[in-house]
């Protein structure tokens, strides 16, 4: 693959000189910022993952901060997910979607008081939506992009180092809950998050002088369980049936297909694209996202677009592919018509080396 | 550098097949896009930019399409400049701010009809802006990105180029104004325009199927100009004074900082940010973007952030730096303060390998 070129408008983090030094040997960009993607190679970084602990760069996770008077008011408005009864110190997956009930991003946000919150975004500018929708609807709101970076703590040993770092009190933080930490004389939320199914922390880093040092302090800390440098794992993020928003699912989908149904509630709650949802809710989706296990040897181009077929029909899309070592098929997700969607279902992938075989899974490899 | 890493969220092009074909040796991402960064060296693109003609693929200056009875009022709203006399058939450069006053992207605001635009942009989703500020205002519009993908045709052998391929009128269209020619049976709009200063045009791809024929068209008719695939080239861009947003103007900057004042009209339209423009406007801005000259060897390090000093008193901020060869000096853009930026002040940059002279210029070093 080419290099890739870095300017100043593709940001680096707090901790881009770490990753550097570590040996990263290839970024993406997300939101206008560096990510780590590869160290080793994909299945040595897939294999550490599962056994050891990781420290992922994830200062990308950009935070939305909203706060004022209205600022309850336009986190409900940007999703169907009803926030209404969310509680201060919990983190919630909810999409965003607009007009049309089509997803713009796949945030998590984090009440971190009855009219302050965060937003945590992928890779879109949320930002935009919110300050756009907020001067059209007169709302009393201020958002800003603050100097928070996250940095995720992930794998079977996490928990160990994290308690380690800052203290055993983070063992009793709850799945999708947040607490606090102090470290370099600040307080830092720390929420029990991730990217991987691996388990972990992600510490919300409180201010980017500190971002070396809270970086060395976990690296030095977590000799004994061989620490790493790392980064989201296309093949363990599969197996566990996580979606990459722009990947996976994009702007041309409604959180039905992208089976985020359940999160979505827009007959109770004031949010943008509820008639259209409430409609969709009504019909079911026309197509949905799956689980797939593709049959041979590893597909070469992951990336590449392939086609599900049903003998000469087309009947849907692959969005992730790729060979896990420990399931020993090419592991994928894609987007599946109704007609072909129910697990079990035997179909063709056209992929770029010829036909394979497929499976419709009823969870993901690792569920 | 370390490699970039693809996957479909880093959306490739319908150009993208032939970039890796021509050899492209580094791509950025832009707008969720890959676009090519370098093909030869930085010199050599530069050299060929400048005597010959290249073929740019800048699909990820994305198209925010709007239509319908409110669109000319959302396109009005989302730039302090003055549109009301846009023709159809003008493309308009309209830095788009927040509530503040605050740069969110400088896009080219393309009219196609009255109630018909593109809004091209810079690397920011402004999509999400136009329909965070439609759904918030209740605007009737269409707020969509459409299959269009601009590829470039720049430098001094441009013009005859694409008067060859698509014809002798195309030489008759006037600076940031539009036509259309047609190819593959379909028509596309062509713009002279370009993020060059080497003259040339935009013709705006109408359909992803047709971008392999087009590229292949103009590199096949190109060969007595000697064409090659390029991209924006930084040295070239910052001899012309070109800024590039993300990099010499963030969302921390106002347009009358990004020197970009004669394009605001907050007293006389309807906009976002009006009132704080005009506060703005009467006291002026406390700092500006300018051209600096930076004595002695090339910079190594042009995306390092360098800082600007009087003595020992810091007064501005380098953004972009590269060492030209016509010049035979570093050329810079670069936020400098109030105090400090008269043509010809003498300052002090501290660059990463130390101290160099460096001088406030009147204009960019091309202009």
């Amino acid at each position: 693959m080419p290099e890739i070129s870095v300017t100043r408008r593709v940001r680096a983090t707090p901790f881009t000189n770490r990753v550097n030094a570590a040996g990263v040997k290839a970024y993406t960009v997300y939101n206008h910022m560096l990510l780590p993607a590869l160290f080793s190679t994909p299945e040595e970084d897939y294999r550490h993952l599962k056994n050891a602990v990781q420290i992922w760069d994830v200062s990308c996770e950009r935070q939305v901060e909203i706060t004022g008077p209205d600022a309850a008011r336009l986190v409900q408005l940007m999703t169907p997910r009803d926030l209404t009864r969310q509680k201060v110190g919990q983190c919630t997956y909810s999409p965003t979607v607009d007009a049309t009930g089509r997803i713009l991003n796949d945030p998590v946000t984090t009440k971190l008081a009855d009219d302050h919150y965060w937003v945590s975004v992928a890779d879109s500018d949320v930002i935009l939506f919110a300050k756009g929708l907020a001067i059209g609807a007169n709302l009393q709101v201020t958002v800003s992009e603050p100097d928070i970076h996250p940095l995720a703590i992930q794998g079977p040993k996490a928990f160990d180092l994290a308690a380690h770092v800052f203290g055993d009190h983070v063992r009793d933080i709850g799945f999708f809950r947040f607490g606090y930490v102090e470290f370099g004389g600040r307080q830092h939320v720390i929420a029990r998050s991730g990217y991987s199914t691996q388990g972990g922390f992600e510490v919300y880093l409180n201010g980017t002088d500190l971002g070396e040092p809270m970086w060395d302090a976990l690296m030095e800390a977590g000799r004994p369980w061989d620490v790493r440098a790392g980064g989201p794992n296309l093949i363990e993020r599969v197996e566990g049936g996580l979606l990459s928003y722009g990947s996976d699912m994009t702007t041309e989908h409604s959180p039905y297909e992208a089976g985020l149904g359940r999160y979505c509630h827009p007959d109770r709650i004031s949010c943008v694209g509820s008639a259209a949802l409430m409609d969709e809710a009504e019909n079911g989706p026309a197509r949905i996202v799956r689980s797939i296990a593709i049959d041979g040897k590893p597909m070469s181009n992951p990336h590449i677009p392939v086609a599900l077929f049903d003998g000469d029909k087309w009947v849907g899309q692959i969005t992730s592919a790729v060979f896990s070592p420990d399931y020993q098929t090419n592991v994928a997700l894609g987007m599946v018509e109704k007609s072909h969607w129910e697990p079990g279902t035997e179909l063709t992938v056209m992929a770029p080396d010829g036909r394979r075989n497929a499976v419709i899974r009823e969870k993901p490899f690792s569920a």
